[in-house]
């Protein structure tokens, strides 16, 4: 199949000409030549559950709506039994609200995160840690043969990364199809965006994989064990909390996937081995794309 | 000169075989065979000002004082007059406390935090703004024959990077010099242990050019600049606002730096190109860094 073809399987993908979200600038390269380049934007969001201001996240500023849904989601902010009312999005303001039926639990949470909150990893750790009690993953057989054809649809796609660089991409995926294409400055805003619109749309999460070209920290774990998505495969290296999280709630982790090339931290069981990596090619030099470790 | 003198010029060097900051799991690879890998850890950190909690950092753990007196820094939560008594560091609690002599401002930048600390760059957003009026930094001439030999350098240095992967370098330069090489699984982290170190070193920044494996976010341009540092650069790209950031503040910002290969967005006038870039190696495969962006 072309990669045209591929594309227009995506529900939704990488708009890397849209105008709001890179700029050109000029600089100078090593040569001393005036060049203008393409980088990407970052702008701040601040996003409010209700009459109350949660939390405000730097973002490329694409789908503020999926952003401010599924950060709450992921936060434990928004339960499965709550129905999003509405969700308003100001520009000018560059605020986004959500609002609910019932009373949350946002004011127990708040506190929570004053106390808690690291803003080092990008998570209100305790609240997510808590929310992971008791989770245990639906049994996702994972084939190879979906995993490599994955990995070299997405590397083709045309994405703000090969457009502007300095981004993250994460993926929504199932079986052998890219549904959902996000990307964001951090990757776990482009997580959270995929959270969002699977709330949003109300698609169930048991049979996909999420792909990520960030690296497999504890945050990214927890993200998707929350998010109920049984897999997780990355171009990037593994941390070593990430990986115990993973094998605790059943999670299937693959990383440092390249060309052929993958390792699966947790779950092998439910790897089908039904390609033989020798028939895979290897990655052409422009799509190879670059993660925060070997 | 060959890396191993170099490496003896190193004030802090990483020590990727310290036994505390990776460890060695069992995976499987493309092949089926079962693999021995080494991956970093990544554990919180409870951070207090004298009696007040202030954050929760997930760190490797390495030089946890550093990176406390560093944030609190970098946060504005410690002015330039205030005396640092005492770091104490519980390993067994996972906590460190800074005391000061003084009567610290930090109640008033918690509150601040509650409201806008967004978890989503990893820093103190509202506060790192206002801690920017005003800055000027000093004009420092950089040449670009001391870019290239620290990159050729801090590339070949033996790291927890080369060790594990997924993980991110910062490293304060004097010239050609690298005085000072910090990792950590967030690139906030490695810049705030080295704030830290020159905080409680009494080392002047006016004549410091930091060099970084992440993206030039506006975080990072921010956190340089609060710390005096007059040069950023780095293998990765940009995102906009940290470009616009640069220029108002007069830091000379270098990205995309790969073999002879950069771009400067800010402060070109203040490079100084002694180097021919045609006689600049490419970088060898292994030490072929990879960065979030091309």
């Amino acid at each position: 199949m072309s990669v045209e073809h591929n594309l227009l399987n995506y529900l939704i993908a990488p708009n890397p000409k849209a105008a709001r979200l890179t700029r050109v600038v000029q600089g100078v390269d090593h040569d001393g030549r005036a060049t203008d380049i393409s980088v990407v934007e970052e702008r701040p969001l601040t996003i409010f559950l209700n009459g109350q201001e949660i939390v405000t996240a730097m973002t490329i500023g694409d789908y503020p709506e999926y952003l401010a849904v599924g950060f709450l989601r992921n936060q434990g902010m928004l339960a499965d039994d709550e129905t999003v009312k509405g969700v308003e999005f100001d520009e000018e303001l560059e605020t986004v609200v959500v609002r609910t039926d019932g009373q949350t639990s946002y004011e127990d949470k708040l506190k929570k995160k004053t106390r808690t909150s690291g803003c080092a990893v990008g998570t209100v750790f305790g609240d997510m840690m808590e929310g992971l009690e008791g989770v245990t993953l639906p049994d996702l057989p994972v084939k190879t043969s979906e995993l490599y054809a994955l990995a070299s649809l997405i590397n083709r796609t045309p994405s703000l990364y090969l457009e502007a660089g300095a981004i993250h991409g994460t993926v929504l995926c199932q079986g052998d199809r890219p549904l959902v294409y996000m990307e964001d400055v951090g990757r776990h805003n482009a997580v959270d965006k995929i959270a969002g619109w699977m709330h949003m749309e109300g698609v169930p999460a048991h049979d996909k994989l999420l792909y990520t070209t960030g690296r497999l920290t504890s945050e990214m774990v927890i993200k998707t064990a929350m998010m109920g998505i049984p897999a997780l495969a990355s171009r990037s290296g593994f941390t070593a909390w990430g990986v115990e999280i993973a094998r605790e709630v059943g999670l299937t982790l693959i990383g440092r996937m390249r060309g052929k090339r993958f390792m699966c931290l947790s779950g092998d069981a439910r790897l089908i081995r039904d390609a033989d990596p020798d028939s895979v090619a290897e990655e052409g030099r422009k799509h190879r794309r670059k993660g925060a470790g070997p």
